[in-house]
């Protein structure tokens, strides 16, 4: 018996620490019983725990309808009761969602490459699962279903740690796709849920190196802060998404108005939002661009010359170019050519999405090639920033670091490789 | 001009912290000019550099023979001065590596994958270098020239950080290197070398998140040791190489004895070599496996079975089974068929090689899928766990983490991507 089904009605028998190598030693065990699995088995299982999330709405509303009560008599805010609240559509959405990673096809067994040496062995690398993954989340209950999905489908154990509002959700979300699991004869710890809600245990899996093969924050930026500020186990993450676009000279006029309209103010309140726009001195529409925006409901704070543009263009101050506003807000700059718009980008972008909007092909392909950010866009707009509409079928989020992994990543990102070496009894010279 | 250039007659103006800051900050400017070259630029300035240490010979043998004096007086082991020691012949050697590294493929600029979507956006992946590396490494003085050279390779600036017993030599080899960069007009902080011996810059250079996007550490255990343990910045190591060799049942005797003798006793100090021997229970020759071994000078310490195969084999302590022996000493346990050959391999490997000598294709497939290192080799020495035999041309290091990348390390594990998304105009809907 695992400590996922023994321990909740008693976590505080145990250290933080002890808590969790206790359930990552669970967990890699699951781990290990999952890495066999074929891509029908995987498929199979993700298909039963989305069946059993369906005949578990009852239980799942009523758990929810305890942290929304619980939310509510704390005071919680409007935005954060709705980002908790689940109904019957938004359910059946989530358990959508598992049977949509379901039929995703399985990294795992890939052949990334394979040679022959002239000695006659025979070299390949094959994908693998990397292990058991942390996830830590704040109050979004669908992450909890989310994010396993996509681990188990590519044959990772997952050990999940989400935000006390949603505690009850959480439990029941999770104990209906573990059920669903156990049909198809999968292990309980494949995926498991932190049974306590004691802060001190993020701590001990944020430095649990060689227990947690890799951490996911999903939430605000202050819990990405502390996750990459704290932990010893790596990180795929991304802090700020300071997203530009820049208008080149040869910009067609419509188009710009267009894409800057739809990155800052389709949804202001995402990563891949324009928070800068660097309009370029010899474009000669960019009164009608600021105007669009402003126009929309954006305020503009921009320098000398973009106050200039339009009397309702507030001043930025340094600050601003490098804040991620989320919001209706946007920092507005004037700039003298490609050059100074790359220097601009390379001293203020997060490195998440930055996007040219140009006519001109050189231009464009030097934007692409000396932009150094994990996404970079020619002539669309900064908020096609993600997994699902890269194809990738979703995603467990955008990652700005250098290493493993960048942009929008999904499964293929949840694998690790190794080499296979195939011989006929060749020594070493 | 750079700090490299001036800051070697005044190190201690700065602050470990602030030392690294401006180099970093140098060498991720001179990254930014790597990052435009061309691969023949960059092949050409590795040529050039490999000729300007081949120029440079009397000034660095000169160099070299301060450091062997100074180790000398200071008492260093023979192997310890033999490892600095440098001579026209090791020197060339040196540089004809700089220029193989430069005839390599260049990994930049690969596109990994590209898609279109149905909206008319096009997706590629692309290679590009990572940054700023990071190389900590001890008294052998070739790794200047050698790291520099892979980093470069890949347009990644690198900052070096050798042992104080080779601190002229290392000192020599980068002036000459730089020269010959210099030369193609290549910005001398490309190959910078940490001007002080201060501990504490070491440190300073694992915890600069931010600014150096990689350490790579290039020596023994305590070093490897220390720098997982306090780096926050990402790390591409080995700690030990615990390799395995089962001898299944069905094994070809001769293959056995050949493979275990080479896996073993060809060179015992490097990390590929095999620190213990699992032979099955059902496997007939195993006493000859065990004399051959004995035979040729290898201390054998066994499991009660073992020991009643020879009794020249001495018994094994629990520990054992998890000691990196670097020395003609083995360790070797009888198995009661596969299974408990993958459970003993899964308790104590430290996931770096493990091989299988098999005639039986199942069992082969099976120890490939089923053991969880960086690399597995069917009947094959686990002494080949090597870059320049992988046909990878050279190598950075051996890593044995789970991200990134895995086993023998050269170019493309020095490069991440980007995504290049081009478009018509398209808005998010």
């Amino acid at each position: 018996m695992t400590l996922q089904s023994t321990l909740i009605a008693e976590p505080a028998a145990l250290s933080p620490e002890a808590l969790v190598e206790q359930l990552a030693r669970d967990g890699r065990a699951a781990q290990r019983v999952l890495a066999k699995l074929t891509d029908a088995d995987k498929a199979a299982a993700l298909r039963a725990a989305a069946t059993a999330l369906r005949e578990a709405e009852g239980e799942i509303l009523e758990a929810n309808a305890k942290d929304i009560a619980a939310g509510e008599a704390k005071g919680l805010s409007g935005a954060m009761l709705d980002r908790l609240r689940l109904d019957a559509a938004r359910l059946a959405g989530i358990a959508d969602a598992v049977d949509q990673v379901a039929g995703l096809p399985d990294p795992v067994g890939e052949v990334i490459a394979s040679s022959e040496r002239p000695n006659g062995l025979k070299l390949s690398r094959v994908r693998i699962p990397i292990g058991l993954i942390g996830i830590i989340y704040e109050s979004r209950p669908n992450v909890t279903a989310d994010a396993a999905a996509l681990c188990l489908r590519s044959g990772n154990a997952v050990l999940l740690r989400g935000g006390s509002e949603a505690i009850h959700s959480n439990h029941a979300i999770r104990a209906a796709f573990a059920k669903g699991l156990a049909t198809v004869g999968l292990p309980e710890a494949a995926i498991q849920l932190v049974p306590t809600q004691d802060r001190a245990v993020v701590g001990a899996m944020l430095t649990a190196a060689g227990l947690i093969d890799m951490i996911v924050p999903r939430g605000g930026k202050s819990l990405v802060a502390r996750v990459q500020a704290d932990a010893r186990v790596p990180v795929l993450a991304h802090l700020d998404g300071i997203c530009h676009t820049y208008v080149h000279a040869s910009a067609d006029a419509g188009m710009a108005r267009d894409l800057t309209l739809n990155a800052k103010m389709r949804r202001t309140g995402i990563c891949g939002a324009m928070e800068t726009l660097l309009l370029d001195t010899q474009f000669p529409e960019s009164e009608s661009v600021v105007a669009g925006l402003l126009d929309a409901g954006c305020e503009l704070r921009g320098d000398a010359r973009a106050q200039a543009l339009d009397p309702r263009v507030l001043p930025a101050s340094e600050e601003d170019w490098d804040t991620e506003y989320l919001d209706a807000v946007l920092a507005v700059a004037v700039v003298d050519g490609i050059e100074p718009a790359l220097e601009h980008i390379a001293a203020h972008s997060s490195h998440h999405t930055d996007a040219i909007v140009t006519e001109d092909a050189e231009s464009a392909e030097r934007f692409l090639a000396e932009v150094d950010s994990a996404i970079v866009m020619v002539n669309a707009s900064s908020q096609f920033a993600d997994g699902g509409e890269f194809g990738l079928g979703a995603e467990i989020g955008i990652a700005t670091g250098r290493l493993h992994a960048r942009g929008p990543v999904a499964l293929e990102g949840l694998t690790t490789y190794k080499w296979q070496v195939r011989g006929t009894g060749q020594a070493r010279p």
